[in-house]
């Protein structure tokens, strides 16, 4: 059994891994972090992590960049692994977390659902085949009080593509007026509106043919569910950086 | 038996109005006009239209914006109802158009397929109603060799849900960056790839639900089709402007 | 101020409903009826609605069939309507229902939200024009977890179809084998799997053109929000039958 | 510059392929077979395959079952490889072409498009990674003229998910009544309309996300493109069966 703590286990996020980690056998939310404590949650709960004396095995980070500082500290000082699924980390705060796999085990993706990441795969592996007689356009939606466009996960996939094929590309994010499309760009197209959780639709599109591969997310537990996998490969690893990748790669 | 004269009858399209209306009873093509002529169509071709002497009921236009002059001087002098369905017609030329609609019927639209112009009807129908609730989104995909961006046809929808809500809106053509929806935008986006022939699809993104209308053109024989329902249509008429509305309304 | 009795408050609709409701400014929430009351609503809560001493103007149900006489006696006791938003009634429970409306206000939908009853009006409007040069499908899409097969709306949508076209036509529910396809047929097709929450498309294919009409639900908040849209109709209406047709009609 | 031997050149077929090849710099097409010859190709047709007297490299077919035997005696007679393309053949002549594999280079595949046989490869890959959360799904449409359901290329890659997933699976071919979803399931669904050129999507459904991997033929021409690749592939190569595979993943 995988004895979980879990900081920002009050937020939106951390209530739905509370709930998603029933279904898992192996696993065990033992203790949470976080400020607010309304109650509801059938484990101990610290203001901060500090003050945690539950014996735990695996440290889940959804809280803010801002806590990154302490749960390092009681990482090292407690040699326990963690996963970071906060976002919005500054490039400073992103090379801490990777110095920080110098010593301990850390998992840290850009999206922790099991599907984006799949298609993530997918994608490494078809691109440069298909960019050579394919034009490649990417389409993301989600609701409309999203901030940044395009999405972080949009970039990701977009990324994953540029580096698998032998060619300069070029992201373009909008097309007004007369010109004709150059072969090596990508079009990346952000649509908003309502509350659409996320859809990434990557197109493949030649001569007399079109290939679509699309990833819908229906709600946040995808989120929970990647994350609380993580969970589960992280136990017992040595020290190093994991991603979604070594997820998805130990079973393809 | 509407008799038809097809001006630009060697062109791809041309050849493909020739071939579907075989599969129209109560219409024939008569005669053509066309510099080139490659003996594979079994009627009439005259090099230009004042050379016609052939007896014709309607003038079906598919060439170029050069030959608008030629085509009103002849169908004013023997009094015939003309379809333009050529595209690319400056300002200037488009007022003549509408003028040459004061003297004989005339038939003219943005796209001539029943299937876009029976969407423009819906749309026409419920945006201002979804509009309150439901955030818009246009998206548009077509081959890598089209030039303009968007399309005349997303423009005409665009512009068709905008006319038909009380309200304010402005067009995007493309999001980069940090910042929220407008409420009162429509996010327009263009996709170029391979051959795609046509798809134009209108998204109504609200709280908890999306509808979403969407029209895929698989060939252009979808343009000869309503063409010639527009030949049957115009076929004694009175004079006047007439579009793929009265066609799509007569109907509804 | 519209004051709602929420029978069925403690279930996980119950819930959403209270929730959603907060967005209504002119509508609130003022008792609920529900055997389960975990103390996390702010208003009180009896085990059976004959217990009822609130002053209350519209009764909003999301419980079961077997408290449709229950409700039914308190609401001709006390002249207030009755929404039923409650699903599985048999056809005697229906005509139940249908004969209350002869006494007091009744709305009864066999879909809530507000978006697919947009789209069933569209295809009462287009069916009929579209079917002589179209065929029909029908792909819905839900939950491994939904027992009957189509979706009752999927249903919904196919009779507004046929009844609107001046033709036979038959459903049928999947192919196998070697024929071709009847021109009077519409399949309807039942796609399971995962948590899929609700999808329909209709498919209007034609000759190089395909129309698609599609509602997805994101989350059942939309349910919630057809449900208090149709609190705020049926206040201070007259007595009769009403359904998601008038508050779409209404507005068309 | 791989000269072909075009069987079945006068067809819808032989004609789109004579077409693409102009855009195959390696390859030429330098005579044909076909009963029928209207002088619109450049290149000699003979009617039956033992009168072509031109120098050959490879034998591409596209004509109909009957003409196997013939084809294989020209092509043993005089060693050539052979692609063949027809459909429609029984198991019996499937089986003559598998022992005609012994003694020559013979290509067969169930879809000629490069993309399908993509899409195939990707399902290959991640089929049993997925099927342990994931629900399964395929729907294929196509035009109203098609006599078979579902498509060969539906039960090629069904085929090709139930062959990479370590479990036993059931296909079923359509839904209709009250049963909830076996997990050993796969629904294939067939959608039939106008004149759809092709279509094939998977769906992955899992707990809070779907991902669909779709193709879209937009024209016979990309049978003709897999064809003419074929051609280019075979070419030099030694005696054996080959397929779209062995292009598909000499590249990936």
């Amino acid at each position: 059994m995988v004895k979980v703590l879990l900081v920002g286990c009050s937020g939106k996020m951390g209530k739905m891994i509370s709930a998603t980690s029933k279904n898992f056998k192996n696993l065990e939310i033992v203790a949470g972090i976080d400020k607010f404590n309304d109650n509801t949650l059938n484990y101990p709960i610290f203001s901060t992590i500090s003050d945690c004396n539950v014996d735990i095995d695996v440290i889940l980070d959804f809280s803010r960049p801002n806590s990154l500082k302490d749960i390092s500290t009681f990482a090292l000082k407690n040699n326990k692994p963690v996963i970071f699924c906060t976002t919005g980390y500054s490039n400073e705060e992103k090379s801490q977390i990777l110095e920080l796999a110098n010593a301990i085990p850390v998992f840290y993706s850009a999206n922790m659902s099991i599907g984006i990441n799949i298609v993530n795969a997918v994608l490494k592996n078809i691109s440069n085949l298909l960019f050579k007689d394919f034009d490649i356009e990417i389409i993301e939606k989600h609701h409309n009080q999203k901030v940044d466009a395009p999405s972080g996960t949009a970039l990701l996939l977009a990324n994953t593509i540029k580096d698998s094929i032998d060619s300069d590309t070029n992201f373009i994010y909008g097309r007004e007026g007369i010109s004709k499309r150059d072969e090596k760009e990508i079009g990346i197209h952000t649509v908003r509106g309502g509350n659409i959780v996320g859809e990434h639709e990557v197109i493949f599109a030649g001569a007399g043919e079109v290939i679509s591969i699309k990833h819908s997310a229906i709600s946040r537990e995808v989120f929970a569910i990647g994350a609380l996998r993580a969970c589960e490969f992280i136990f017992n690893k040595s020290k190093g950086l994991y991603s979604m990748d070594n997820i998805v790669n130990t079973n393809l």
